[in-house]
């Protein structure tokens, strides 16, 4: 759940994600990992490996405490690898000093990062596919429901709903084969040591990746990459496009829910829409949530490149905020994208009024066509042509 | 506590403040002075006015359930009247219909945004005054003691660290001066019903506004603002322009505090400044703090700037996201501040390095006297006087 | 005349300001008035003074290749100073090397951007006066025009138009409260030399100063500030937050305009509002520049922000952006106070088309005052008073 | 050549690519096209197609008029139209009337603005290349040349020079694929008409289309994209991205090059480094513009990401920055790349005081290693086998 201070700004399932007991979790994943990672490459004993992932339990950890000493810490992975070590040699005195071993703190931090982000993507996907389907239904259903357009938010020849809809599925479909290209590229293991040579392996460093990617579910990439942050710029922007078009989708929505308009409508829904002085009105409210989101995301994204220009091997002030930016970009992604399947899966649309609002502008949008001395059959031009590549990926 | 994944981006004492009992606390607040204030008016019965102040108790709210309602019905606030009107229901069934008299839901988020600021600034400014305290000490101590100044990263003729440390303090005070101006300006009521216009209080409004503003330790302003975040802008603005002093201390000390540089260094404090890896190490580490602030802050800034374009009566995404951005702003400012006042406090200074470092440039930096022909007295130009002027707040 | 590329992004009168020949105009200025000061301080001969200013006239400057130059260079300032001694050279051999004595690049640089902001504050001014007079004309001449209050785009109970006028003009007036307090705060001369410290000026730095900022009407601040950018960065913000506030009434008068509202129009002057497929079409035009103008300066500021973070006494990159990014926001400002000026001053207004939209809502919107069991007489709640309080200045 | 207020963000190159004449071409290039196109599909006779291409010369045009008539109509295409018809007119009064076939402004804005950047690829792709042969070669030349590690701006164990180059290579050569890919998905053409369904042209809307993408050398797309400008957005994106690790990389050098360190210096070349005041200093100019470039961006990045919120089917405020954003974010790549090309091409490395850095710690860096028991044999790691990982594009 969020904390009612982002209750507007975040979803449960990504507040889950993010808990503290997920990234706890995480983290020490990592630390288990490594320790058996080292253990297989004969690094470490392996008895050592197996005492440290019992120590591993999330539930042996003084959250506020590691909170507490994170700060003074300057990262958590200070305060963690502490008290995984006292754990650890509360269970077997010899196996404490093998804990965290070859690894930096920025190893564990942006490795955890990474995995989370992994099922973000997963919850993100699935209500990613579920909208996109229904865009598809809606511009099918409506091919050939005509309605104004509108530029500049003044009448203008007509398009169809239908044509609407697959602009908005054609962007989010080519937004999302972004996002995971990026999702993919970024699913790589951090793992450098003190400078990012893993020096502390000997020559062992790459054997112990390997295995260490592998039971993380990550790639190795060629190199450590704590100082080069350009992959998970290139996830921030990704999604932040992705958000961008599901914003251009809120609010026209919000624009044809206008009483004046009135030709489309969010579906109610439990809890929605409502005003704590007017309950019968019908706010766009899912909408409201998806354009609170979009015009989140641009800063996050904004302060994340800031970031990538980063002092040699680690950097100081550079990457200590990605925790925070990453995680507000997939809450915002998350509340955008859960609101925007929900409006899409249960849109109202209403033809009558669509064809009334044509009516009332007595045939001045079609000012354009009398210039050009066309009949009035194919007024809608290249819409259905348009709307069908748009579904075809052809775009 | 912040949660895990902001433990670098938040301190205990700013999350206090906006923490789910603190927020919901305000939310209160408002709730039973407006009770008050409109029975003070006339419009409800004293009564229930005193009925709602007894069910506007946090401990009756179920924090978890009105967070994911708030989520569905696009603000906290509509749940939190549901559940208060039935709280106050179980008490008095009569007095029920009185609550939230006349009030819109922005109005009750908003002001309880105000009063949380409120709080902040005691936070803030109690380390301000502390960290202006340590550089004037700092300045005074230093007056004389010569160190090469830095232009583009080289050496450049001599400047004192006094001079440096009173810049730091100038830019400091004038910029807390910008924010307390715009704390002032900002600690508004907000109450103007569904509209703006107070309708539901019938001719009363002012009257019932007066004394809730009153009652809440906040100015009366000209009319509602819900829909002109000017003054939020502005006190944005101000503290993240504060923060990108602090930020650029922290890089000026980081800097200093280089091995090959090594003229200053941070205090290490308990905690403070380690490494997973090289424990010995001193890392500049709430430096680090105060770096990272200034790398979030803009980004927070230009999202609330491009919020302000709002529509009408009350904007559909335009100010959903203030809460969070106005936390995330307070807690860089909470972070960077306490962080470079633990560091003004205890900066250790050498000025025995210092002198080396100019003399291994064997003179070089002196090369722009040579060209004016200036004797070796009085190589620090105006420094003395530059310094006391910005100490004595001529600046 | 704005180049075509920011033919949207610039207007003329704030394309002069900041033209090759007025920016150097502007340097030029500052290295004559730095010999004058100098020759009266007694630190240079009078005569080598008179042959500077001769020397410093705009026409002997070859732009193509100062402008080459500056970019090798990293700052105009470098191959100014060469051609100035050159030209000085030419007409007297013994002057020439009293050229740009005693300053760095950067105080030719930032002095001459501030002086260009007072001649962007007298051009903005103006505008901002005439659309406060006309805003308060409007919101007098419809004290009473009743309209519907819109909430998330959805009918609300009723405001006045009149009141919507007083709230633009309100937030207008606080807006430039704000930034002629922020002109006046930077209208400061920069003048430190290398380090900031007028070494090369012997004991003499601040009298010769003192004669330099009056003899260019500007402040002498307590110190150089160049590596301390707070007055520029709150200048930047307070006509951010100005633009926003624009951009504000900008919406809601392109939301008004729509054919289905119909409530207003701005005008249509010569050359506004035309499309090149359908003439007959009135676009919000205006409008839409000072909404661009409101998209465009969040990002600005955010750069701003970001640069504020300096290292010691002159930056590696944080300051050279700052003409680039103070030009592009005073265009936009420029822009948007032109446009919005423009609008207020011919707005069309329909009563009618009001009365009647309010009157299609069938009574929904009065919902909130049966709840609170109000008649119909003073459903304008505190409407007018709230009108009087904005323009009052109470506000 | 940029103006003189451009002088640090923009180069020659990337200027001339956006000059007034080469817009203007663009948009006369894109109206001879069409009517080329529409006549080969028999919607306008042949004849006039060959009058308007020959109208259609930029020499004809009153750049002034043009540009001052563009802000008053909200777009230059509605004067360039106007000043098009009558240039045809006054060759041949019968062909006037078929100018502009069916297109709309924005078809012709938006395809000039691609149609620049596919030219700006150019141009930044050729000093891609040059920069990547650098750095490989400045990776294999000092593949065992050892440095200090440095974390947090502390020293850490050491690392291989030719490491470093290779993190840079690996960086760039991932940011430019990503450009790449956003540059090919950007080629679009941009032809819709009114409401983009290219009603004007009856049924022949996408024969006529393929022809204009064909003469243009661009893409047809799905269908019209003027209201989704997620391919622009995601250019802009990537371009940041790589402007970001151009920035990396001159923080590094300019740090190496404090005179302190003294590992390495950018080369001086002709018009570099200088000081106006300290004629010796060697100043990491370059590296200055570069990362003046990457502070720059971010805001670019976020103000485009913010207008991707557009209303239906042509925003109003939404797109009208495009020309200036793309413009100013195309220079900022311009100059971060000419200026970290040279840089690469011509650095100068110091071995020896590498060497020296290290060993003035005195050891200390090696702690790491004494609490994991290594000797001292093979104290890099895998830094070689990374390096040879980057540079093989295992990346």
């Amino acid at each position: 759940m969020p904390s009612l201070v982002e209750c507007l700004t975040g979803t449960e399932r990504i507040s889950r994600i993010f808990s503290d007991e997920s990234l706890l979790g995480a983290m020490l994943d990592f630390e288990a990992a490594l320790a058996q990672a080292a253990a297989a490459t004969g690094l470490i004993p392996q008895e050592a490996a197996a005492v440290i992932r019992r120590a591993a339990a999330p539930a042996r950890f003084d959250m506020a405490e590691l909170t507490r000493q994170a700060l003074r810490a300057g990262t958590p992975v200070i305060p963690l690898v502490n008290m995984l070590t006292a754990e650890t040699h509360a269970l077997d005195e010899s196996a404490a000093r093998f804990v965290h071993w070859g690894a930096t703190s920025q190893d564990v931090a942006d490795t955890a990062l990474v995995l989370k982000l992994g099922e973000c993507r997963q919850v993100l996907e699935s209500d990613h596919q579920r909208l996109l389907d229904a865009l598809r239904k809606l511009s099918e259903t409506h091919a050939s429901t005509v309605m104004l357009g509108r530029t500049l938010l003044q009448p203008a020849p007509p398009v169809t709903f239908g044509l609407k809809a697959a602009g908005w599925h054609a962007s989010l479909r080519r937004g999302w084969r972004r996002c995971a290209a990026c999702f993919d590229e970024a699913a790589c293991l951090e793992f450098g040591g003190a400078s990012g040579t893993l020096a502390a392996l000997g020559g062992n460093g790459l054997a112990a990746g390997e295995r260490l990617a592998r039971a993380l579910g990550l790639k190795l990439p060629g190199a450590p990459w704590h100082a080069h942050r350009d992959r998970l710029a290139a996830l921030m922007a990704a999604v932040a496009i992705y958000v961008g078009s599901l914003g251009k989708m809120a609010l026209d929505i919000a624009l044809l829910m206008q009483f004046e308009v009135g030709e489309a409508a969010e579906p109610g829904g439990e809890g929605r829409g409502g005003s704590s002085t007017m309950p019968h009105k019908r706010n766009p409210t899912a909408c409201m949530l998806a354009l609170a989101a979009a015009k989140r995301t641009p800063g996050l994204v904004s302060d994340f490149l800031a970031g990538m220009v980063q002092e040699q091997e680690r950097a100081v002030g550079g990457w200590q905020n990605d925790w925070n930016l990453v995680h507000q970009l997939m809450q915002a992604a998350g509340v955008a994208l859960e609101s925007m399947r929900e409006v899409a899966e249960g849109l109202v649309v209403d033809p009558g009024r669509m064809r009334a609002n044509i009516q009332a502008t007595g045939g001045s949008i079609f000012a354009e066509r009398a210039r050009f001395e066309l009949a009035d059959e194919n007024y809608l031009g290249s819409a259905e042509e348009f709307r069908r590549r748009l579904l075809a990926e052809e775009d």
